[in-house]
């Protein structure tokens, strides 16, 4: 088995402020502390790596919000496991411009 | 920390036919054999129990289209986890129904 | 062009309390009357009708947590649209029940 | 009302390949002809403009695949809607990033 691409987006609910910011750097820090290859874009939070990985990375960042002191979080993650050859956020993208330029 | 509900959808990518039926029939299976309270709906699976007994059973599960044959598949995991009371996937209908009725 | 299935989320951000039953509670009315069929779950409100008219439902939906207070709203919408033969509710989760039968 | 930031995701199922690159090839030009900051992502695209029209768009963009040959086509939208002050794909980032900075 190889690597998967994926998005996780994780946000706290009943946090008074429309703003959100806080929490989800919390939440990036700690994606980004599992060593594995991270994009945050503007909606959520792209990972590349083994599933196990990628997964075990989600389930601790989704702590984060309560520790920061939220009651209710939503977490969604969407995962992309191809096993007939490798992809990367890279070649995904990549495969999409080269078709779009010819 | 108690329990959460969760909703999962896992759909291969690249099989002959636009019918996905026996793909979902096996992972609902596997998701079944978890002991946790599921839901099948039109438009996935709702689990409710621990958040790591939940991610266990879907880790399964998106096993499954691979062993039938799938080269790809897509998984979404959509998490609510609520810990300042306990919540189930009755009492997140009743709550609304109930608001609904006045 | 026939019946699609589609799945509306519809969440505020930013409530100072983390029970969000009030604003799904006036969501689902709106959602219920375009006289489309709908289906409350734990999760969402599963939709069946014209992609056009499942659009204007979600549309209209997707205002009323600003009407009620809330300043920053996040709608999800998930279409599940097969052409080659009519699929409602109730057949998809026939189909999947009947294979998981045999 | 300003604008949304949202994000789409378009796929056919019943493709025989598992590669889906040409549909979504496809898809992205049709999103690009709106004239709406789009991004492409591994994952998905990402639009920024007025509701309306940010609609209009991933409305256009589902019949893609159709004419393509898909017999069934899945399109998840997801919405950010804002309305006490105007964000966008460039600010929602750049708030993440500063306060990680910090």
């Amino acid at each position: 088995m190889g690597k998967v691409v994926a998005e996780v987006v994780i946000v706290p609910h009943g946090t008074a402020s429309p703003s959100l910011g806080k929490y989800v750097a919390e939440v990036e820090k700690t994606l980004r502390s599992f060593g594995l290859r991270t994009m945050l874009t503007p909606m959520g939070t792209i990972l590349e790596g083994d599933l196990d990985a990628v997964l075990e990375a989600v389930r601790a960042a989704h702590e984060i919000p309560f520790r920061e002191g939220a009651l209710r979080v939503g977490t969604t993650i969407r995962i992309d496991d191809r096993r007939d050859r490798e992809v990367t956020m890279e070649s995904k993208m990549r495969s999409v411009e080269e078709k779009i330029g010819k």
